[in-house]
């Protein structure tokens, strides 16, 4: 087995006991992606030479941090002290910032080897797509806005990558490249130096190959109570399965993995139950629209004042307003999401975890349709944390994976649940 | 009169019809900072070449936007790509970012001279304090953590300046300093390139010597509504005069403000009414601290990690959780807040504005305490817009203001308020 096929969690054990250095790992991913990157394109950025520095640096380290030696993607529009961050945009191509992104210095501050820019969708918003392509069918998209993070971490080119997520840039694309992906409680993870799109929903986030690699990213940010794992029994497990109030657009693939999910989970004892949200929930969809669009008002201003004609049309729509988003449908939509986190929180302790679609589907053809973010904009709304999981195979041999979703600052239990039924469901 | 001395809206007008430049405003504003900066020391930048070429660059122009020529202060915690941003902190001591922060990129979009950096507390948050004195009388703080760009505008050296609120960070400083202050609602500027402490609290808002001052830079980030401004006639106003659950720790200077500016208004022709807000409001100054310390664990973790040494002991204590706060409380904080400005906003229309201290009294002696922000931090939470108007003299002979708080996104409507109502309330 090459250093490059470890799981994070594994490679961490071999990094703490001596008997791999982070130089040794760099150089084993960046053979794979000599190899892979060719067709992926999962990065924007990557200068060998630099990622090998960082790693000596790591293996000169006094101590080692939670995420010691492991090599890690970073998205291209979270900010890097030692490489540009383009944001997809020509306005920024080759901009160096001098500081890291707040989680990107921790991650740093904790060990990790800053490997390089992952390629995304423009400002992990709209407009321009990302060049890189599904590992598992290179006619295919690896999902976006994380498009290269989810894709580096498939194709084994860095075992830990950080995405963000404002609709569904994390999860979706961790179902689409069958990966395992996490989504924390909103805020919990400081977003400081990734550009901004809509501040109630954007959020940090990061793939790993096993539940137990997103636990160490969790690790590193602090997460409330994720020090302390619990090892739950999968008996002891009470698990709701929400199809949620789009399920009118699951495709036949999106409907068995959620069957499958369920029936696996059942079969090893998890005691299973049908969710049906409450009436508020219907109009939570609309509601993330509309934050979507009232924030992005903002979000873009700078970029259409400064350089108009280097910014996708989809941005000038937003700073327009094209949509013509009202305060008062600004305040409906905040209200309406108070409410909603309120309900889906009292689930719990009820229910350990809530099973659900990740995405509609496989990941469709070609580069321009990253897939419908509609099984992921409510709960970034909803500011609770999610994992996804990789579950089967849809009609054309693609990954189709599921997500648990837990209570506001519910990560660190959620974690624990994952690392229970994600051997059950990711049994394929 | 010397340019310096104009108002932001005075010198537009000027600018506009070419009978000032922008490099001439700059020169008397340079000017005024070389006879006043050795005692006020508000800035912890200020290159003279590099104001005048910003100057230069903005006359050149080919349009001219809102904020056309007017000279900006920049609180030192807000990223400048043609400055160093140190965050009165040796760990960023001139630390260069690469691009502007988005609230400076679409002011200098508008048209804006970057002046210089004001002097902030360490990161906006807590720690060291900034050099900066209080013009009205150098024994005395300007307040913060926005204390250079508060003491910048009230001393002439600049007619307009970026500041940040948290707690009560931009309000304050405005009330201790005399002048105008602007807290917009929470959200509708982008405060990406800001250090984040609390991304429920964090807020950009800015200082003017006028009412009018604080429009135009509304007018810049495009708040809805702001482009079609309303006349108020006095006598169709109705204003709520609020107390607020803090009223206690009211100084005998704050409480005569609050009463002359009522006075004023009724005598004016304003129907006034006191304002009793239901109970749940009585907790919502413990939620703020709750969501303050509760996020400000993640918003220094960076630099905690990174340089342990020099980073203040008041953010070793929010990494490490020294209040202990839980999950639970951040919860019960994040539903309360969410119902209080319901509560809120259920006041509005039928009053135009709610009239309330804008800080405990005078400005206090020495540089180590900045003030109370209590009379600031709930409405912060609140995430409405709130404007410091000056009102009268302390018995030290120091400013004291009051503000004027509106619904959430009423940020136009407010400020249509205020030009009404800033008359006669400032009128001592």
């Amino acid at each position: 087995m090459e250093p490059w096929e470890l799981t994070a969690t594994a490679a961490r054990t071999m990094l703490a006991d001596g008997s791999l250095t982070a130089e040794a790992l760099t150089h084993s991913c960046l053979e794979r992606c000599a190899e892979r990157e060719a067709v992926t394109k999962a990065f924007s950025y990557l200068d060998p030479l630099l990622a090998v520095r960082n790693a000596r640096r790591v293996d000169k380290a006094y101590a080692k941090g939670v995420l010691h030696g492991l090599p890690l993607g970073v998205k291209d529009m979270i900010d890097t002290a030692d490489m540009p961050t383009s944001h997809n945009s020509p306005i920024y191509d080759g901009l160096q910032q001098g500081r890291d992104a707040a989680c990107v210095g921790i991650a740093r501050g904790e060990g990790a080897v800053v490997f390089g820019k992952t390629d995304t969708v423009e400002f992990a918003a709209a407009g321009r797509r990302a060049l890189t392509r599904n590992p598992h069918d290179p006619s295919r998209t690896p999902g976006g806005s994380s498009s290269g993070s989810a894709a580096a971490v498939a194709d084994g080119m860095v075992p830990l990558a950080f995405g963000t997520q404002t609709g569904g840039s994390t999860i979706r694309p961790a179902s689409f490249c069958g990966v395992y992906g996490m989504k924390p409680t909103h805020g919990v993870v400081n977003s400081e130096g990734a550009k901004r799109y809509s501040h109630t929903l954007d959020t940090i986030g990061w793939y790993g190959r096993a539940p137990g690699d997103l636990r160490l990213v969790a690790e590193a940010f602090r997460l409330f109570g994720v020090e302390t794992p619990v090892t739950k029994g999968l008996k002891q497990l009470r698990i709701g399965v929400c199809r949620g109030p789009n399920w009118q657009v699951a495709s036949l693939e999106c409907c068995e993995a959620l069957g499958t999910a369920a029936k696996r989970l059942e079969a090893a004892g998890v005691t299973m139950e049908e969710v049906t949200l409450p009436a508020p929930f219907d109009e939570i969809t609309a509601a993330q629209l509309v934050v979507l669009h009232g924030e992005g008002r903002g979000g873009f201003l700078q970029e259409y004042l400064a350089a108009p004609g280097l910014l996708h049309r989809d941005f000038h729509e937003r700073v327009e307003n094209a949509k013509g988003i009202t305060p008062q449908q600004m305040l409906w939509a905040y209200d309406l999401a108070a409410e909603c986190r309120k309900l889906f929180d009292a689930l719990f302790p009820g229910l350990d975890a809530v099973l659900t679609p990740a995405a509609v589907g496989e990941a469709p053809v070609g580069r321009q349709d990253t897939g419908n973010p509609v099984f992921n904009s409510m709960w970034t709304l909803l500011h609770v944390p999610c994992i996804g999981i990789p579950c089967i195979k849809g009609p054309n041999g693609m990954p189709v994976g599921v997500q648990i979703v837990g209570p506001r600052f519910g990560d660190a239990a959620l974690l624990d649940v994952a690392a229970a039924v994600a051997p059950v469901i990711d049994a394929g």
